[in-house]
Parts: C-alpha cells; structure tokens; sequence
C-alpha cells in the first residue's frame, strides 16, 4: 500500500517513537490498543489512514493525549527530517 | 447513526464551535475541506468517525493544526459539559 502523505508517515513515527520509549514491541502495542499487528506495522510507515477512533485506541495505549501524539507527529513533520519515515538499522 | 463516544462528540463541537469563531456555515467549511455537506453535520453531532485525513482537512479549514483542534476537544470533553453535544438552540 502506498504511502498516504508526509503527515500520515510523521504520525507513524510518532506512533513508533513513543512505543519504542515505552519499551513495548509492535505485538504488545497492537493486543493492548485491540489492533492487529500488521495493520499497526502499516500506520507506522504512514500506510494506513487511521480513524479517530484508532488514532485514540494507540494514543490511550501509549498513555498521551491524542492531541499530544498529533503535536508530536507535528513536530516530527515540520523538524527533525531524519526522524521522519525512516525506520532506524536493525543491528 | 448512533453517537460513537464522548470523544466524538467532542470533536465534533470542536469542529462546530472553531467554524463558528471562524463565521462560516456547516456548507462553507464542507465545500474548504472538500467533503461533502451531510457528512461533516454527521462528524459535528459526532455521529461520524472521520479518518486522519479527514480530520486534518477540516483543521485546516479551521486554520488551526490538528493537535489543536484535539486539544479543543479534549478541553470540552473534560471539561464544560453544557458546550458538548447540544446543539444550541435555533431562534
């Protein structure tokens, strides 16, 4: 599936940012926001076009405020681009 | 179609009370955003639940960035309960 826009891959790296500080994978996230796993995978390469109802099911997972994962997406959209889209090496 | 959440009914004051500061019509900010007239009455009674392009359509409409519009509606949701899900009375 294609890539939506630059805002829906800056929400993705939003989405993975926070997951990754939270320490959690891809799997744990998906069961405890009630998602599949690879429909999660394709928000966070701004694939998908969530709902606001998902948008809310991750943010609640995450433990922010929608509107703090979207200002997080913001910032990662209009800032650092290298954060933006690239997933980091797998080492 | 039923109401989905107190969270969409909150965005959708949000929505309705930014178009109203704005003074522009539930047509007006339809025709901005590109969606159609009947479905944006549905995202405001919150009967709707709008994708994340659909909401950053009508935040730019709104001139306003998506967090804020949000943030907005976390505010109403937590907070003055007399401005979420009524609309006001026509005279």
């Amino acid at each position: 599936m294609a890539q939506r826009s630059q805002a829906h891959i800056a929400l993705g790296a939003a989405v993975r940012d926070l997951r990754a500080r939270r320490g959690i994978s891809q799997e744990a996230l998906a069961e405890i926001s009630g998602m599949h796993r690879t429909y999660l995978g394709g928000i966070e390469r701004g694939h998908r076009n969530p709902s606001f109802t998902n948008i809310r099911k991750l943010a609640d997972a995450l433990d922010v405020r929608t509107s703090e994962l979207l200002l997080r997406a913001e910032e990662l959209e209009s800032g650092d681009e290298r954060e933006v889209g690239t997933d980091p090496p797998r080492t």
